[in-house]
């Protein structure tokens, strides 16, 4: 079972080729080879498919075994891998996701490699129902969610996968296990969520801390740096092209007037080879 | 850089044939490849190179990048490495390490590939200026050590690597990321130890919960079985053929009259490829 593994931003990945060839299980073959000690090790697996309505498939899913919809970082690792690989040939590519089609640019080196990644990452989900959470509103700003007895100004929003955004002011002064674990299975989210915990530096730069629904602490979160951006953006603390300092890499988040949303970063191969699923 | 991935009652491992390759800089190497999200993610990193007094030499590396004397869960791995790509011809295999020439016998199943591997430990080391420990006598059984306020009884040996016995009624009444870590890096030990939470079930059967020296917690460490029921013969709570419980598998530890020590376990071959180094 051929696998390459890439790194995103922090993000790890084992990608599978299945445009010829039939993986079984989904579900299993994410929970085994994205295993750290019985597997590979990754926070999330992602298959090629061909599609009908794209240039080709992404089916994505967390190392808990459940699929996702879409993942930001992942997606930067898949164009890396098609492209260098030459399962498409243009550097204009389109991928049929579960959150829709999403459109890439390839930025290559010299070596004609996919360099950086630019994601034409849509537009955010703003309406309450939408989301999903269960606050009936157009926007869900700055609304307050309790947690242990204490009370956190958080926002929410779909890019991709629901988000919650909270802005901190000192990283050391929350315990993010507890508080993300807590909101990602809190009542308000029926589909969960994730949560970035945003410490902006100016209106130009932030830090995030991510918790994911289903992989639990990562060094990153590409939907969730969009999410944190957009937010930003809206209560007026950060301006439309931000620098984000995730904890595994740097990303780049472009609004636009209206809000759509690209994400611009890198992808980096570590390994390839032969997975032996027992 | 051809890399194969191992697991063995838990603990994973990259190995490398180092017979006729330079690797560079082993422990800048077991950084990067032991990395968990940069890099293909392991407790520890082997090398195989040529021994002029054994069939093979074994090169063992923590995840941290430190050099290990041995590792008991990684011989059985780097020995069913070496039988099944038939850098060794025998079943019968002797194994330099930093702790000394490690004695192996590979028992093969129907299509002659290392199914168990016995390993004799060789004998544990009592005295304490050889564990190394500063406490000055002749077997370290039973002593009191302080952490947080509070006594805990505790045993110290080396089988190839100082270990700390700890027996416990219930883990979930112990904190051992922080009780590891402390002990691990007490003045008592000049080279640090690792620490082995022992929960005895009957006489035969035992399960371990295991901080590792330069890992932290893991799921298992095989010489630490080996020290626990060395431990547990002496103060007469276990007999001499135990079955060990880790967290990530079972081993079985025999010991001689004069506490001589063989470890029988598996190990599996999870994958296998090209280590993209940068």
């Amino acid at each position: 079972m051929n696998f390459h593994k890439y790194v995103a931003a922090g993000n790890d990945f084992i990608l599978f080729n299945g445009i010829n060839k039939d993986y079984g299980n989904h579900n299993e073959l994410a929970l085994k080879v994205c295993s750290r000690h019985f597997g590979i090790g990754a926070d999330g697996m992602m298959i090629v498919e061909s599609s009908r309505v794209a240039d080709v498939k992404m089916l994505y899913y967390n190392s808990d075994g459940s699929q996702g919809e879409m993942c930001g970082n992942g997606i930067r690792a898949f164009s890396k891998y098609i492209y260098d690989y030459n399962i498409v040939e243009n550097k204009n590519i389109s991928i049929e996701t579960l959150a829709g089609i999403k459109y890439i640019d390839i930025i290559t080196d010299e070596l004609n490699k996919a360099d950086r990644i630019k994601v034409d990452m849509g537009y955010p989900i703003f309406e309450g129902e939408k989301i999903p959470i269960n606050i009936n509103k157009e926007k869900v700003i700055e609304e307050i969610i309790v947690i242990n007895g204490k009370d956190y100004r958080f926002s929410a929003l779909t890019v991709g996968v629901p988000h919650v955004v909270i802005f901190i002011e000192d990283i050391d002064k929350i315990n993010i296990n507890d508080l993300g674990k807590k909101i990602e299975t809190h009542p308000l989210f029926p589909k969960k969520a994730n949560v970035n915990f945003v410490k902006v530096i100016d209106k130009d730069n932030i830090n995030i801390y991510t918790w994911e629904r289903g992989a639990g602490r990562t060094l990153g979160c590409g939907t969730g740096s969009c999410a944190s951006v957009v937010i930003g953006n809206i209560i007026g603390n950060l301006n439309n092209k931000v620098n984000v300092n995730t904890e595994g890499g740097k990303l780049i988040i472009e609004l636009n007037k209206d809000y759509k949303i690209f994400m611009i970063g890198d992808a980096i191969h570590i390994a390839k080879g032969e997975f032996i699923k027992r």
